[in-house]
């Protein structure tokens, strides 16, 4: 496969590199992953992370296995598959190389992983072109989590739109939350904002309503691990409490994602999977070590409160998303 | 004086004690107050803390000074009532504990601190007899930042509610959720509960929509730093966003506080002053150290998403409110 490197990944003579972004924003470490265990690893313990990117670093993997001779091709599909079971990505890549597998053979695998990747990168292009012409000079933007180049091959998606209109010349500022409680926002939405040279400030995630009721936010863009036919959409838990926020306030409230992130086979948010972490993740030093915790990574906020979502495709509304635009119907 | 013992508080032969909340869940440490200067700074640094809790402590350390001789008691009123800005029960105390001194001379002070502290037990004892009325066999009840013996003399306010009515036989289960940056709910409402033998489950804030999106809370009760005469109140930040969200999904939202919260000088929210304290506190070992950012400790919460304004003096809803109620009218 030829060279790539983005802002969280490397291939580079056939050796896989990902950003391990648990160390960031202090520590620029990259990890070594030679084979499909590593990489499940690594992608389970958030290494890597970022719906389309978890879908990219899958697919280099397989790629490089495929080009070392495909030993338990089909096993690393499977094993793959099963690494985290919410954000769509991973299993439209997987699927696109299983096909590619079955229907032309091993040997065609890596030139399909290559795609996939580069297919992201254009992808997100897309994305911020088309979101970009919805921000205005002077817009106080919302974000959460990370939606970036950590969580894309390329420029990102939420975040994505707020650089892209930023690098064509807006005066933006950017509120991030925390994101607890893995806190992505805060290490690493922070940490390319800063990169970007593009103003933000921090919050906790408790204090969205309150900078909302002093008219401070002006929309919110997030990004999506799943989006169902019907528009509901998975993302990193605390986007529904900002989507209702949202809606009490009268502030536009933009889910942005590529394609990939669809979810043809899934009818409505309800059938989205919604993977439930470890305790450890919210308990800390300053907790009791007994207490017990509900800790979903993901939580689903109803099309009812989305007022756009914007793909690679274009910019649809509810009444698109009705009419099927996100089955590729317009 | 005569001796005082509660869950935060001490006054044993003249010393006055303190119960170090920032060392909670782990280490039950109890700080020396021995003049004015030091209860200031424990009062700033969050050892202690909790509205009607300031006010008391404040108010004994005036009657040990009065007891004392009174030196620069006038002083003492003034920087104690510049040590924290958005509760009112501090500024209530010291203007009974300066009318005292005023009108009946130094030697009476100290009785009059007594009875602050004496009455806020009493207070609390029934508010949690009013507010208890209200619950069910088998409610979940999502609570924010701590409103129990760590925030009063007494029982507490909603936790005290909470505490009642477990005590007299009914099932509860607690959702607390963290409150961050400095997260008195997951440091010491979990620590409360455990104490209690209460069920409960830890969450992060952000968490709190998905959880009544699933129909998992039956009721939110909070406490309050200032009450407004229209019935908006301060309270930690992040109870905005709660009442939004109980809103949303018709979850009864009960504020729950003692007379002494209330503030007929206010006239409604926009006249409460709301403290924003050190970015550190936001900041983590984690974050960018050079991040900027938006610290309000507390907001503001309208009239109109309150359910229920629990006092001891009875339960109001919002025509009672607009009667007058809170400003004693009822």
């Amino acid at each position: 496969m030829r060279d790539f490197e983005s802002t969280a990944l490397r291939l580079n003579r056939g050796c896989l590199q990902i950003l391990d972004q648990t160390q960031l924003p202090h520590r620029e470490v990259w990890l070594d992953s030679p084979d499909v265990e590593t990489m499940i690893r690594i992608i389970q313990n958030l290494s890597v992370r970022g719906a389309p990117l978890i879908g990219v670093a899958a697919a280099l993997q397989l790629g490089l296995l495929a080009e070392q001779g495909g030993l338990q091709f089909e096993k690393a599909l499977m094993d793959l598959r099963a690494a985290r079971p919410t954000a769509v990505n991973l299993m439209n890549a997987l699927d696109r190389l299983k096909r590619v597998y079955i229907e032309q053979g091993l040997s065609m695998v890596a030139r399909e992983a290559e795609a996939i990747c580069f297919e992201d990168v254009q992808l997100c292009d897309r994305i911020a072109e088309n979101g970009s012409s919805l921000l205005r000079d002077g817009d106080r933007i919302l974000t959460h989590c990370n939606t970036g180049g950590l969580a894309t091959a390329g420029l990102g998606t939420a975040l994505g739109v707020i650089l892209k209109a930023s690098h064509t010349g807006l005066k933006l500022h950017v509120f991030v939350d925390e994101t607890r409680p893995l806190l992505q926002g805060g290490r690493l939405t922070s940490w390319e904002l800063q990169r970007n040279k593009i103003p933000f400030t921090l919050i906790c995630d408790s204090m969205a309503g309150f900078l909302m009721q002093q008219r401070k936010i002006d929309r919110v863009l997030v990004g999506a691990d799943r989006i169902a036919r019907n528009g509901d959409f998975a993302n990193k838990v605390g986007t529904y409490s900002l989507a209702v926020l949202c809606k009490h306030h009268q502030i536009p409230f933009y889910v942005v994602a590529p394609q990939t992130t669809v979810d043809p086979e899934c009818k409505d948010g309800s059938q989205i999977p919604i993977e439930e972490r470890h305790a450890e993740e919210v308990r800390g030093s300053w907790s009791l070590q007994t207490a017990s915790v509900w800790n979903p990574a993901f939580d689903i906020t109803p099309a009812e409160l989305v007022t756009g979502w914007i793909l690679d495709r274009g910019i649809f509304n509810i009444n698109d998303v009705r009419n099927g635009a996100l089955a590729g119907g317009l």
